[in-house]
């Protein structure tokens, strides 16, 4: 199998890596050149200028990601839940045939309301390479988290939350932010309290006013007030689905530490990958190719 | 009884009614001059500037709402439920002894964490007077939206949900501001899709995805996407207050036409009142003080 030009291309960033036969990671560069940031929308030039150095006579690239969303390159429409790698292969879009392609994103049904993810399915198929599985319940911790569930090597379905974009909204355009130092280090024991209080049921309209009140009354400070909403979030989450069992976090350090630490209390076991899964899924789907 | 100079200042503005010994309204008036817009703090000067006319020798005023905030004109501390009128009096904040005093809020505790209120308390006085009750189930939409429990005269207790809150900060600040029109006129059928989502028990961090997620596939316009979020979040309270009896109401007629909507759909049987509740509870604020 010949060497592979990984691409993750997202809203905000750029990212790219070049790997051998084995998945070997070889060389990696990103650029703050997310589809949000193309000038022009001039995709191709874009891409040219980071990568043809890398595009060497036979070589492959597999692009991730916002890429395939209607404001990308070219829009690659999702694939329905359940699917596997095979289903992904199948519908890449290609930029330019046998070099150049697009890995479309999934959707999933859950009732009458879509569910959708870019770029997370490719992490999600790493992470299983990586970790050896073909089964298991895989968490994507970030702006619009995911929750997936695995079976034989397909996705089967995944729902969506929004918590790290309610935390950025809540803690910089609410009232909350006034007595909020949201880029505070984690205080554990906060965070713990927002957790606890997510699993006695009330809803997150309610929750969330409580950052206020008990700043009011001086039992909460800014930075505490910080992991207690992060916590309230993350419990949310915890609480809708229950996990009870061994559980995949894939995600930005940070991140993944939060989750950890939450899912601890439920007496899940938890294994965390990085970035590395995402060029290990784009590995997987060549190899699906060949 | 003498007149009541009755006075509703808030954070974005400044309400107040010259009343008759009755109680009705003899004149009314309001300036954008909200506790945050008051020019160099100097709350006396504005109050002279508004009211000096109104307050002839012997005349009472009363001020409820945010002017007795910490960031206020002077702060009257919150008083606990279950309280009635009897302990608002007793904890009124004298500006001018005998001539002008800021009504307190009300503090409730919801397992460990606090709740308040500041003027709603008033409104809910003022309903009960005009409804001629003292026992039942109070709802205040807006911002902060307050559903209280009122038995023999005394609020006994209360809950916030940051709805209105809520609904600004993701309708302006989040994803799903891209595909929604958020000041459009109510799409009925579009909102109670939204009310019967949040009754499914899903967490709103996941709901609030499929308003984007609908978007995405065509299944929601921008207009509709407004009124199904709206939706969403009116149901999220309803889904945890199950009110399943008689209901009064108090808010601008634009969102009580909303939540009659929805609680029509419980059984639940509604009275409505405006803006005359905070006058009627500034008025039997005065009536248990002689």
């Amino acid at each position: 199998m010949p060497g592979l030009v990984a691409v993750d291309w997202g809203t905000s960033s750029l990212r790219g890596a070049r790997l051998d036969e084995a998945g070997r990671v070889l060389e990696e560069k990103s650029a703050p050149l997310g589809i949000l940031s193309v000038p022009n929308g001039d995709f191709a030039a874009v891409f040219a200028a980071q990568f043809s150095d890398w595009m060497t006579k036979g070589a492959l690239c597999l692009i991730s990601g916002m890429a395939g969303s209607r404001q990308g390159w070219v829009e690659a429409p999702y694939v329905s839940c359940p699917a596997g790698l095979g289903e992904l292969v199948r519908h890449l879009k290609w930029i330019e045939p046998g070099r150049i392609a697009i890995v479309p994103g999934m959707s999933a049904e859950q009732g009458v309301v879509p569910d959708v993810m870019r770029g997370e399915e490719v992490q999600i198929f790493g992470a299983m390479r990586l970790a050896g599985l073909s089964d298991g319940l895989f968490v994507l911790p970030g702006t619009h988290s995911k929750w997936t569930t695995v079976r034989g090597r397909r996705i089967e379905g995944f729902r969506t939350y929004m918590t790290g974009e309610f935390y950025g909204v809540l803690s910089q355009h609410s009232i909350l932010g006034r007595t909020l130092e949201a880029d505070a280090p984690l205080d554990e024991a906060a965070f713990l309290r927002g957790l606890a209080r997510s699993g006695e049921g009330g809803s997150l309209l309610h929750n969330a006013f409580g950052v206020r009140a008990l700043a009011l009354f001086d039992r909460l400070g800014p930075a505490q007030s910080a992991s207690y909403l992060s916590g309230l979030l993350i419990g949310e989450e915890l609480a809708r689905e229950k996990p009870g069992r061994d559980v995949i976090l894939i995600g930005a350090p940070s991140l993944t530490a939060r989750y950890a630490l939450a899912l601890a209390r439920t007496g899940a076991k938890v294994r965390t990958f990085g970035a590395e899964a995402t060029w290990a899924g784009l590995k997987a789907l060549q190899g699906e190719m060949t």
